[in-house]
């Protein structure tokens, strides 16, 4: 390390006494710096690895010590001088960070997903090259070094050049409890040559809320010996080599969260049909009471969702899921929730109020893993898990785009919706069934003909349900689901226009003998090509 | 039953000394009767379930005697006497029973794999509703009556009325040791309201050839405790319920597989790409010398790649993998082969014979386990298992169609592929990069714009390899892959068309600030909808 003894000495002697206090090993000490002091020492086409999930856990310090510095130097202004940087991170952290790189173009790369206006433009643009991964699996990719295989510098047994993680405290063996998520981080610790730790002292001491397993590499692979949501099979800490800790820093900036989407007509009739679906399953033997691990994503239809199953009919419900959100809060209240498991939560800012004065009474109910423990289609499958995602088209045959507007577009990424739909005991998707487009308050439908990117296959998807209705689709031919999607959960304004493109193709199809999943290919984008032409996907005929 | 006592003591009378020697429960010598006799007990709309994965290990006398009983009977003439059945088996069974059925519409409904002429017919011309799944869930969702949700006779605790299948011995408990194949057959039996057992007493009694574990339904699945492809974690023969036991039949029919696929030139140059390419995984440090599990399908790909490592240069290999053809005996033969686990042994006759007679050289080297444990997420992931296998088509972003040409006509089904595909460490796509039309040698090239049926998505995929070359896709974002995909795997014939698509895609894609992956959805399927109207997939422009 280059940090100046002066400027180092500066950051110990002025260093809080919570950060003493939360640094438990005692060498660690004389490695506090300041985030200002690290920021000159990261070299254009570094890699890069941040902990973060769902903008809660990343560090916030030394990335924008490191966007102070390269702006205030003006270095993109020169080729010669111009940053950009490899970003690893388990899933999307704080827009002040990440979408502020994107914005000063210092990211060359991006894996595997990401929440962002300036991120996702950069994409678009084809200045960052991203591409999104299942969530459980891009922690091993990268520690098989899948992600580093163009890297030409550094210690080549490293992946990484960097992970800067933030911490709620250090063990006396040098090891860090993280903050309100695990995500990659394991991981992505050791992955990297060089770590620096961002203690944030305005988060409480976290001790005890982490589930931490490592990952070896195959073939020295062991089971997840865990057979219900609370089980525990690692260490509340993670371990880490004190050896390759370059810096501690101070850290004060809250998780940068906002507020939750709000509920709407059409996510109350969502939760309302799949509520009444559950209990329907557990009325016919195929579910107990308290209904199985459930996953659940963001936005509004899980908050409606979540919701009613607090006023609901359920008890003991357990949840296994990837991230939990504020209403996870109000079904704990409820008594109806016994226990949850994610590897982030994500609260507002008034949720995390309410979580941090209240952690004696939520602790024991609470764990949180890695990503690769808890989307780990070992433990999905095994569960049992129930799995409602959103995506943003399903077609009628049930293939689902959770990614690519018009199939060319970046959104966010895929997350781990196909880690959780290809392995639960029940898939779900739900989405409204029209959305506005610029021109037409449901110029968009949700339910098209062919999805214009696929990310989960007609293979993964159990059931559809849009405000309009619940299509179960298990043991059903493509055939039989065609129709069926297209009655249940269509918006009135397309139904006509679905099954009319479904009996056309179903006539030339089996007329030529090919018709098992009937489609018409000249047509089959017929609706997306209008929506970028005539700003609606209400196409006037198929011919 | 309804069996009459004077046919079923003839047939207790005549039963060979085989059958009574295999039989080692007594009270099932008084449950042997004719499959002549079981025929006319099968009713219209009955849920069946065969033994049998990739055409061995099905029953064959009672399929063939009840085609026998339909056929003299000229039942499927009238409708008030006509029979179709919904037939369910872990995969594909031979062709005198299952393709008889399809031809005689016996079949109205048909799970998740299937191979034969007329069965494919059936369902292409709209007579048979048939639906692929991911082999290693298809027996845990027919336990949770998935595919019976629509059957309202019968026990509503068991979604099949009959389990009909093949056993090579039976043990004192009742318990059925299977053939050359276990697939689905234990859930089979475990959902059947009757079964009918089928000893074959052509093959030998093959006890300790297979590894048996049960589905429990969650909550109350384990872990499967399998961390080397050697362990063994169940019984050597299926558990059952003596009394479900309906009847016990002596078969004589052997399995009826065919000749394996030759090698070709295309193949032999696949196969070397793949074996150079492993090669550098392992002087990389990536992989250990005697690589990871392998897993690879049925066809003359497979064959080249298997008849290569025998004469390759890595030792002491392992493979975990759904299906072994002859040239994993040449591969054990060379020494350099140290295991071997699947759910089916599918040799040739010749290669059966060779097998049988050398049983004790190869029973302690070969283990039968279910297809949900052999196809299992959780110990693909787990052993790190290197899966290969062949799509129709693989698009230049590395989405593949595994099941349905020009979208619409299924083949086979999906099989095992995703499930090893999504889960292996390494997930490679061998393919030959065009096939002939019926007018043009080069008419079809395997790789496309957009895959027109959309099996395993970009986020599956590692490597695709032609006989042109290999593109190594690790790491690389969609704008990346393409051009990558196209110099390195297309045909010639190609290569200069898809990049022309790239090329006009990513132009008018990034304009409009949509570029993270490049379509031109007017023009996606442009060389299918060609190959339809014209012969050929050669398009002259894209405008």
């Amino acid at each position: 390390m280059r940090a100046t003894p002066f400027l180092r000495n500066v950051a110990q002697s002025v260093a809080s006494a919570a950060l003493k206090e939360r640094v438990r090993r005692p060498q660690y000490l004389k490695k506090i710096t300041t985030a200002e002091d690290l920021a000159p020492q990261f070299k254009n086409d570094d890699y890069i690895g941040w902990s973060g999930f769902t903008g809660v856990g990343y560090p916030k310090a030394t990335p924008t010590a490191i966007a102070n510095h390269v702006e205030a130097n003006n270095l993109q202004a020169d080729p010669a001088t111009k940053k950009k940087f490899n970003l690893f991170v388990g899933a999307s952290v704080g827009p002040e960070v990440e979408d502020r790189w994107a914005r000063m173009d210092m990211i060359a790369r991006r894996y595997p997903h990401q929440v962002g206006k300036e991120i996702a433009k950069g994409i678009n643009a084809g200045r960052i090259n991203f591409a999104d991964k299942h969530l459980s699996m891009f922690p091993q990719d990268l520690t098989y070094g899948y992600y580093s295989l163009q890297k030409k510098h550094g210690d080549p047994r490293r992946p990484l050049d960097w992970a800067i993680v933030e911490a709620t405290a250090i063990t006396e063996e040098g090891w860090i409890v993280p903050g309100a998520s695990v995500g990659a981080t394991p991981e992505i610790l050791q992955s990297a040559e060089k770590i620096i730790i961002e203690l944030n002292t305005s988060i409480p001491d976290l001790t005890g809320l982490h589930d931490i397993t490592q990952s070896a590499l195959p073939p020295f692979r062991q089971p997840y010996l865990i057979t219900h949501p609370s089980d525990r099979i690692g260490t509340t800490a993670i371990p880490i080599d004190p050896d390759r800790v370059v810096a501690v820093i101070e850290s004060q900036h809250p998780d940068n969260t906002g507020k939750n989407a709000p509920e709407t007509a059409d996510s109350k009739a969502i939760a309302g049909h799949l509520i009444e679906f559950l209990s329907a399953e557990v009325d016919a033997g195929r579910m107990p009471r308290s209904l199985l691990p459930l996953q659940s994503g963001i936005g509004n239809v899980a908050n409606s969702i979540i919701g009613g199953l607090a006023d609901g009919p359920f008890e003991k419900v357990q949840v296994w899921t990837e991230v939990l959100q504020d209403t996870f809060l109000r079904f704990f209240d409820s008594g109806k929730l016994d226990f949850a498991t994610s590897t982030s939560i994500r609260f507002t800012p008034e949720g995390f109020e309410h979580f941090y004065s209240h952690w004696a009474d939520y602790k024991d109910k609470l764990l949180l893993r890695s990503q690769q423990v808890a989307n780990s289609p070992e433990v999905i499958r095994r569960l049992g898990v129930i799995a409602m995602n959103t995506p943003l088209e399903v077609d009628i045959y049930a293939h689902a785009n959770s990614t690519c507007a018009l199939g060319s577009r970046m959104l966010n990424g895929l997350g781990g919706s196909a880690d959780f739909l290809r392995n639960a005991k029940l898939s779900i998707m739900h989405t409204p069934s029209s959305r506005p487009s610029k021109t037409d308050p449901t110029g968009i439908s949700c339910i098209v003909p062919f999805a214009s990117h696929i990310d989960q296959t007609e293979h993964d998807l159990d059931v559809v349900v849009t405000e309009q209705g619940l299509a179960d689709l298990r043991g059903l031919a493509p055939r039989e689901r065609a129709p069926l999607i297209i009655q249940k959960c269509a918006h009135p304004d397309y139904k006509e226009m679905l099954m009319d493109y479904y009996e056309r193709a179903l006539h030339d199809c089996l007329k030529k003998g090919m018709g098992h999943e009937p489609h018409m290919l000249k047509n089959a984008f017929k609706m997306h090509i209008n929506l970028q032409e005539n700003g609606t996907m209400k196409v006037d005929k198929w011919d």
